[in-house]
């Protein structure tokens, strides 16, 4: 039987070799290997990585955990900071020595109502090119004839087409803007899409990388901010170190009913299978639950979670490229930064233990340049 | 062991007696019984029922199907057509003559901030007082001393608070005007609510009494209107008939494929278990599925249903008074009734059986006066 998932070899696509950590099948420890880069052309961008930070979706895309399916052998990472180390013939928004990141996205069909509109994610299908787990699918795209496959940012060197590139401000420090490429954008999108406005009373559900970044982005936008987190590990970090107003332990009864029907709009960032209805109890009449989590199995909730108080359970998936920029922007101004560990990539099948235990305050932060 | 459901008799409670339909405990047959009115207060309206007609929440209040449990002896029926027969000293909106109706409520706590914004359905625990399966909830309450069970309409009489009670247009048939009281507020109130606009892409799943008034009302604010049912049955009817301006049978693939992301709202008016995320991948980008169906199980769909095309699921429950008021003269002014099948309350048990086939275009309506 065929493998439900891509196979091939690291090197199977033409190129300039660079080092890498990636996975040949779904479930394979991450290793060392050297992969190839396309030669950037006319209107791309060559970025040396000095920084690349581990999301959640790194984990459930090389485990194949969301679809049993892949595009492999797989390079995760699309959380990414660098410097333009050389530029296309065409390229007009960087120029050599630019501090810059990359995100989720490399490319798209450039041209739908969605992409029209800066909402390169949800552009129509066959969708968005995603940073990895994902071929050239194109026409535009470099090497859509032989569906070259993209890999991520664990790597030392990335070339993506400028439109795709957004400016770090350099009152950021690069380590601690990496996460906000994925982490940050993930968060401001709904927060901006549902209209957030100052003075609501907002709940992050998971305190991990994206929960981090919540927390703040509401802060500064005036929000009453709730953490709601298993347990009281985090307590203290979530009042004291990200300045949230008030601590909920969902696995305290008591906790979860004096905070019931108290929300109005609650993101739920858990990266798990989790019980949905139990959050949803906590959203306020008119309030909503936004879910940017991706837990890998369906979401179960009664009818009347939701009907009776006139509750909304809404998705939401990354952001634009433009509204990522307005993101780091304000991230410059506001001084808002992720809050990281650095770490050590040879740990990082480990690393992932820990971050499925939640034990990562927030984001583990990765420099390619000394693998 | 103590039966889940409150049990008593007919006449426990003190007052005048009126002819009625109901049962004794869940799943019970419905038979013709004596109820006792209460001998209306001073702010009280007595209503001489002239029609009366079965919601599809009738059933599921009157099996338990819900919670498994409920206020019994149970006389179901919350939309209802009347006139006035008597009013008490201070009531000050009605006089003898008029022509009324009544709805799902017949009062609540009438001072949290949901009551004071017109919105008595979201009334803050414990809730307003339901037309029937309900006890008398506050010290305002005639009968709350000995939590008198509610009967609802599905009897000759009634008595119920003068705010509780609506005013039917003259240019209506007060027949097919009575089950607007229930199937009209409960979609009026979302397509309000929620924001319906000339020119939305709108259907309306399962053509029921609630999905046959969401297509007319939808229609009356220049949406383009979709139906989506099961089979063919009902094309002719909801195209010719209902005005409506597509049709999507659910039960072929190739239609439902054809409909994929094209609805900007999509009401799901399904009053049994379904596969929501079905319905879900009908709704396009930004687009909203709001369910006011209460199937009893959970709902249950994928993450990426509506977090990858940030997607909302809503819940919306019946109206308030005054916006019950509002529709009935956006009605008046429209022309606008429900399509009626007139039945005999002696059928009950085997409307009930009919209406679960879907058999049925769209109320069955009784006339109490010839009991
Ligand atoms: N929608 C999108 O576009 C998008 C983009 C990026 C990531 N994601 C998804 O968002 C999720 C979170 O990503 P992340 O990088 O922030 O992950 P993370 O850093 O690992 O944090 C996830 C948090 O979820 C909580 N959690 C974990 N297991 C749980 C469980 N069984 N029950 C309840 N809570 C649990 C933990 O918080 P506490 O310790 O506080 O309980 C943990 O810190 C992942 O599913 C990821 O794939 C989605
Ligand atoms: N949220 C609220 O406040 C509120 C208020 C009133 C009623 N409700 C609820 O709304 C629902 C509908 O009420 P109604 O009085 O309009 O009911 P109804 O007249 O019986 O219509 C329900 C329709 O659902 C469709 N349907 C039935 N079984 C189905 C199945 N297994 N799969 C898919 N579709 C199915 C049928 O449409 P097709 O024949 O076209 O397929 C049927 O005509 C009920 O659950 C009721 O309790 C809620
Ligand atoms: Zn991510
Ligand atoms: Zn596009
Ligand atoms: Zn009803
Ligand atoms: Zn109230």
């Amino acid at each position: 039987m065929e493998p439900a998932y891509t196979t091939g070899t690291f090197t199977e696509f033409p190129g300039f070799p660079t080092t890498a950590w990636g996975a040949m099948e779904p479930g394979a420890p991450l290793t060392c290997v050297t992969i190839k880069r396309r030669t950037p052309g006319p209107t791309d961008v060559h970025i040396k990585i000095k920084y690349t930070s581990a999301c959640h979706s790194d984990i459930h895309q090389v485990r194949a955990e969301w679809s049993k399916t892949g595009v492999f052998p797989m390079v995760p990472g699309h959380e990414i900071g660098g410097v333009v180390e050389e530029v296309g013939s065409e390229v007009t928004k960087f120029k050599v020595g630019d501090v810059v990141g990359v995100g989720c996205m490399v490319d798209s069909c450039r041209s739908c109502r969605n992409c029209q509109r800066g909402n390169e994610q949800y552009c129509l299908p066959p969708g968005p090119v995603m940073t990895y787990n994902s071929p050239a699918k194109y026409p535009h795209c470099p090497g859509h004839a032989e569906k070259r496959t993209q890999y991520g940012g664990y790597s030392q060197d990335i070339v993506v087409h400028e439109g795709f590139v957004c400016r770090i401000p350099e009152t950021l420090s690069l380590a601690a803007a990496t996460p906000i490429l994925c982490a940050g954008i993930t968060v401001w999108s709904p927060i901006k899409h549902y209209g957030l406005k100052a003075g609501d009373r907002f709940a992050v559900a998971g305190l991990g990388g994206l929960g981090s970044m919540a927390v703040k982005f509401a802060k500064a936008m005036g929000a009453h901010v709730t953490v709601i987190s298993r347990g009281k590990s985090k307590m203290k970090d979530a009042l004291e170190g990200l300045g949230a107003d008030a601590f909920v332990d969902s696995t305290d009864a008591e906790e979860r009913k004096a905070a019931a029907d108290s929300f109005d709009f609650l993101l739920d960032c858990i990266g798990a299978n989790h019980d949905i209805e139990q959050y949803m109890n906590l959203v306020a009449v008119d309030g909503k639950l936004v879910l940017v989590g991706l837990p890998p199995s369906k979401v179960t909730l009664s009818p009347f979670s939701f009907v009776a108080k006139r509750k909304s359970l809404c998705g939401s998936m990354i952001g634009g490229i433009a509204e990522t920029q307005e993101m780091l922007d304000f991230c410059g101004e506001h001084g808002i930064e992720c809050e990281i560990e650095m770490a050590k990539i040879e740990d990082i099948n480990e690393l992932y233990e820990r971050m499925l235990k939640g034990d990562v305050k927030y984001r583990f932060v990765f420099e390619p340049t000394t693998w």
